[in-house]
């Protein structure tokens, strides 16, 4: 059973040799191409054979009822689904009257080739027709990072053993029909023909098709231009019908002749606009791409590239596949955010309807501490949709009977769309990951107009809802009962240790920026009592330890529950949610995902050297690592105990989650969260990159008054490379600066590629480095530490033995 | 806003003096019969105007899917709701072609009358048609006691003031048209039109319908035969129709002339026998009743209840409208399990479709005990029941990962009905529940062979699953982790008060059950090794306490968490479950029902003296009771702990639960439970029975070695009676005896009134009361006690008030 596609490996390009049709929808998703605000799937130009169609415009979705068999006070009523949107990627060719279905006739060459550096799907094919005629395939596709609306197509045709009947048939379709879903017959009919025609146009070689969805009111328009070079003879017609649009191309090539088309796609979508304004709109987006040419369009996008990699190329050297796997993920990660201005994030990016398309704590703990390092402007972005769903969340906070905000567990456009609360709504802890990354980006871009405005607002509603949602005990402890933490195996505990420290953080953050901008926190009626009631909150919050043990405990008492019996529990009944109830996983010791083990990565101060190295070594036997969001975070605290294998081993995992369809469900998209813990596992894992806090837990430098080169600023790094690693690069942008770290096995390189003086940590002694004068020093061997087990069966893949085993053809 | 009926006290009958049509489904419900196989709703004999019309077959149901928006693994997919049943009540009136519908023309008078002796409902009205021709119509109905098929009804109209045109036509009505329930669509359509035709018959008298379920796949059969007397020229015709089969009289009367129709009704049903065994079947019952005839079934019904009363009724002296509740309770207790012969008891009888006509363990834990004492050939039924359902209870056991059998939280068949876990599935006690219910059948009994057949076997597989479900911690300790117990404003907590003490008297009597029968023990696998485990779970079974509190915990840790902002809650708020979220309500100090307290009573003897009152004073000021089965729980502890004023309050509310509907949901059905509750609050709280227990917890005596009148046995009593009740009296069947305790405010009298001598514990001193020599003794005067606090705004109505203000009405 083939079950996923092989890649070659390759340093900056992802390639495909061959069309494997059972693992088509892996490739689908691995070839997405999105600017965060238009995502294709990587559908073959004809658009069948497919796994999942896929057009998607960030935030365009059908809501749909959610059903209960026993409702409760508080549960959301209307569910959100992403929806796959007009396809404009469909371009269908006949050949001598055969339709070109790569299921018939005979396939002989195919290959798709992702550039990271030029951004641009290409592929190439030769088929004969069941007819005996030969022809050669190449389109090449893009989705313009530089112009939002654009998308674009060039797609050729040539007979190569004789004349041919050709005609190419570039569409608009909208209501795709799409595979079955097996699922709820409810869903199906909110996702299977979601849009109602509002206007459909088809002019010489423009196109173009306006829908509205029916119960969220969303208008969604769609239009097209053309050119075309073909020898004499080339006709073309254009004709629309309610659900398609389509531009019709017939020429008779010669062998060797070529037939040319160059599609460009723009996309709008409103909620409130008019029709013939959103009409106008891609019509007029259409026409500017098309003025900027494909050549153009190509250049500005290779352009754009070109910026970001100076800014966030990571270079591994003595991995191959690790090098090419986190190019792989950095460039999903732009695509995913470059152009999502102030929408969310999906879990699955634009690449796929996973997760309903979704956004969830996973943006901001996993994907945005990539982007603050490597694109900061992103970052701002994505808070300022967090900021702009402040109204739905104080109405959910009120509905809780809580102060302040409660973001959604899930949602696409604010609302909480979880219907199972013990995994949702519990999960109060996204409020504290939400106030961290604007802490995480305020600190490194030093962006005050940001801190001041939004960012001291999201604060501020985040430690209100803390501070209502916790007590003080008897004894003046604050305590944090019935939450969930992000170990989805544990629900509805008190005092998880996550939750509280990042919830402190939260508080202790809001206090001050509340002090640095008085005015501002008076006009959100902050007053001193308020922000001193969140100090003694922060301060006397409950830190779950078992002493006997010597180990923090993931919530109050967990240490203390039953274990999971690993040994009676066979490989096939993983993930265990599928095959255990969830009442049996709730009471047991066993760990879906990184926990306490998270707490030790985002609050590093929390606990001592020691500390973490017991619990690592306890809590590593009960995490089974059913979610993607594991792996890279054991990665990073398996560095941090000196376990440097099992942390590359858990790089490797977190790196080839999609490329080697780990979890077996990249047919529906890409893991945004695990792409992102590529980098986490190299950077903040084998980096060693800390953003210390102050001793009071507080954060290093929130406010403007911080120098990045006084005793204040806080970024440390504590590099080791496993075996058999020979070199880690990276660049990490911070307050303006542009750090390249260059980390070989026995010493570290810091250089300042743009900016000025910079102070940091090298394993916790202050280093200043200067634009003019790189810094270079040791890196201490590793000390020999005890590897801890995991559950059985679920070791990680040894990366350092599947290395040997594969010989030179690692290192490419 | 008339929010309840008013019914005249009266000690023996249910008086209603006039038809109040904004509370029709109300009396509907207190006026319903039924002999706990067949049950009819209090509906006017013309069918219309009606609240919820209601025919129902104790088992008859349709299955429905239970959706959720997101599943998970072992989630009941499949649910259970009780049908309306083919209406064999329908007798409809026309007085010169004007419908007899008491909304229209005028209703001069109307009375109902349930008699609790003769088990007969009596209806009288005057009513004017439109056109101004008064008759009178009365009405007499039973379901039989005796004949389990059969319902009869005797219905005469004469008119008044001059001639009259009069039709009556009596009918069986399938899939009768209900109230809109303005749900879900999916509940609608299951219950709406439950029933597909399979035969209709109508010819001469004799009327017949057979039906069938779609999903469910049962088949009802009705019949009916009447008799006919009136003056010459009455003529009668019958036909049928799928869903109606009719016989229709007419005749002509002159004033004070009168038309009289018997009707006798018969049922059937089956998931298995064919159309021709059913049809036979409910032909065959009708044809018995009717040889009984009218007179002889009501003779019958009245030696039924002669017998029965005579073992369960119960005097109150002092205060009329508990009187008539009691009798009332008793009456309709009897009514739900008199012959279900191996059948669930519904939470609402057969008196509504509330809960979905599930059954629960408010049926071991409050109907068992009162029938235990009072008619125990129907708690055998009961338990036979289930144990029936064990192969089911196995089979969910298998899916959670547990072993032994795990009995459904709501079911009518046996399979597992709730559709949110942690408060369906994981409320364990249920479990308990029923072993308890077997425990205090057979020392109650005495009956060895259903302690050696079922009632080893239901020890056994629950005991099997509290060894599986627990664990014994590093030091020990046997806990029992992520259990819901009774209070359902807590869920998945650790070690449940309530559920380890239950647990722990469940595993012990395994044990020694499976010493009492070793070879049936054997042949269910027993072997010394697992009853050894069951002895030492029992033996080292958490209790959780908290020393600096001196007060037990509902569960670990609840003492610890936030109260309930009770000041801030308005009395709008209650039921808290519909104005704010278990998240909320489950992470604080909140009860909703005794739990804590609900240990007490049923495990009296783990508690010091000193204990229940410092707990009771505690949880008092917790608990709100939103639900129903709370009021009768307190009422005992507030009586055991001395607050004699508080225990009458919590007795008034058990006891007029329904009569007063002061739930506002008695239009649904009866509560049971609540019923039950006020012989509990009377008999064991004011009373102070208890079966107590040996000291390591075991329960007092199971074995057929146990001689009643040996130290061994257990039952005691310590009865105490607040101001203004003069007298309480009851009778307790217990081992073949039947025992009277007559109660005056300051002695007690203990008479034998059948079998051999009797040992029982009277304040905890051993007296024995042999069948010559009834024993009087002392009552201690109360100490005074210092009353608790409720939450704000729930505290019980205070009954000895309401008598004071209300004066000699009361003593009726």
């Amino acid at each position: 059973m083939i079950t996923h596609s092989s890649y070659v490996v390759e340093p900056w390009r992802l390639r495909e040799t061959e069309l494997s049709l059972d693992v088509l929808a892996q490739s689908e998703s691995v070839f997405a191409l999105s600017n965060g605000h238009v995502g294709w799937r990587g559908n073959l130009d004809e658009g069948e054979p497919h796994g999942l169609p896929g057009a998607y415009l960030n935030g365009v979705h059908e809501t749909r009822p959610l059903p209960y068999a026993e409702a409760g006070y508080g549960y959301p009523e209307s569910g959100q689904t992403m929806i796959n949107v007009t396809d404009g990627k469909v371009i269908r060719l006949l050949v001598d009257d055969h339709p070109c279905d790569l299921r018939y006739g005979e396939l002989t060459a195919h290959e798709r080739v992702l550039d990271f550096r030029t951004g641009v799907l290409h592929r190439t094919a030769e088929w004969t027709t069941p007819g005996g005629r030969a022809v050669r395939i190449t389109s090449s596709r893009l989705v313009s990072l530089t112009q939002r609306a654009v998308a674009a197509v060039v797609y050729e045709v040539t007979p190569l053993d004789g004349p041919a009947a050709v005609a190419v048939q570039s569409e608009l379709v909208a209501n795709e029909q799409l595979p079955d879903t097996g699922g709820d017959p409810r869903v199906a009919a909110a996702i299977g023909s979601p849009l109602r025609p509002e206007e459909d146009f088809a002019q010489d070689t423009r196109l173009r098709l306006v829908h509205r969805t029916e119960r969220s009111g969303q208008r969604v328009g769609a239009a097209a231009d053309h050119l075309i070079e073909g020898p004499e003879g080339t006709l073309w017609s254009s004709q629309s019908e309610p659900d398609v649009s389509r531009l019709t191309v017939t020429a008779t090539l010669e062998p060797g002749q070529r037939l040319r088309l160059v599609k460009f796609v723009a996309y709008g979508w409103s909620a409130e606009r008019s029709l013939p304004a959103v009409h106008d709109q891609v019509d007029g987006a259409v026409a500017a791409a098309r003025s900027t040419g494909w050549e153009g369009l190509v250049a500005e996008q290779r352009e754009y590239l070109d910026r970001f990699w100076a800014c966030a190329d990571v270079e591994v050297g003595g991995d191959a596949q690790i090098q090419q796997a986190v190019r792989f993920a950095l460039f999903h990660v732009l695509q995913a955010a470059a152009r999502g201005e102030e929408r969310a994030i999906p879990a699955k990016g634009l690449t796929g309807t996973g997760y309903d398309g979704h956004s969830f704590w996973d943006i901001e703990s996993f994907v945005l501490p990539v982007l603050t390092s490597t694109a900061p402007q992103t970052v701002a972005s994505v808070l300022r949709w967090r900021h702009a769903t402040l109204p739905a969340a104080r109405q959910r906070a009120r509905q809780l009977g809580l102060a302040g905000a409660a973001f959604p567990w899930r949602t696409i456009t604010g609302a909480e769309c979880s219907a199972y609360w013990p995994a949702g709504t519990a999960a109060f802890h996204v409020n504290a990951d939400i106030a961290n990354a604007v802490i995480r980006y305020v600190t490194a871009t030093g962006d005050m107009e940001f801190a001041r405005g939004p960012g001291l607002e999201l604060l501020v509603e985040t430690a209100r809802l803390w501070r209502s949602l916790g007590h003080h005990d008897t004894e003046g402890v604050f305590h944090l009962d019935g939450v969930t933490g992000p170990d989805e195996y544990s629900a509805v505990t008190h005092d998880n240790l996550y939750t509280n420290l990042m919830a402190r953080r939260n508080l202790v953050a809001a206090a001050e920026a509340a002090v640095r901008y008085p005015e501002r926190a008076a006009e959100l009626g902050v007053d001193d009592e308020e922000s001193a009631a969140w100090r003694d909150a922060a301060a006397r919050i409950a830190v779950p330890y078992n002493a006997a043990l010597g180990v923090h405990e993931q919530s109050e008492g967990f240490t203390r529950l039953q274990h999971w019996d690993f040994d009676a529990t066979s490989p096939d009944q993983y993930p265990l949610l599928l095959h255990f109830p969830y009442f049996d996983l709730y009471r047991k010791q066993v760990v879906k995902q990184a926990d306490l083990v998270l707490a030790m990565l985002t609050c590093p101060d929390a606990f001592t050297a020691e500390e973490k190295a017991r619990n690592f070594a306890y809590y590593e036997p009960l995490t089974v690592r059913d979610s993607s969001l594991s792996a890279c975070c054991q990665a990073v605290l398996a560095a941090e105990t000196g376990h440097l294998r099992l942390a590359y081993a858990y790089l490797g995992e977190a790196a080839l989650m999609d490329l080697e369809n780990l979890e077996h469900n990249t047919r529906d998209g890409l893991h945004m969260a695990s792409l992102a813990g590529t980098w986490i596992a190299l950077v903040i894992g084998l980096g060693g990159m800390r953003h210390h806090d102050r001793p009071d837990g507080g954060p290093g430098a929130l406010g403007d008054g911080a120098d990045p080169t006084a005793a204040g600023a806080r970024l440390g790094f504590a590099p080791r490379l496993p075996e058999p690693l020979s070199r880690l690069a990276f660049t990490v942008l911070v307050r303006g600066r542009r750090l390249r770290v260059d980390i070989r096995s026995s010493t570290v390189r810091y250089t300042l590629a743009e900016g000025g003086p910079l102070r940091l940590l090298h394993y916790g002694e202050p280093v200043t480095v200067t634009p003019s004068e790189p810094v270079e020093l040791p890196v201490p061997p590793p000390a020999e530490v005890a590897e801890p087990e995991q559950p059985t069966g679920r070791r990680p893949a040894d990366r350092l033995g599947r290395l040997a085993a594969a010989g030179s053809d690692a290192d490419g």
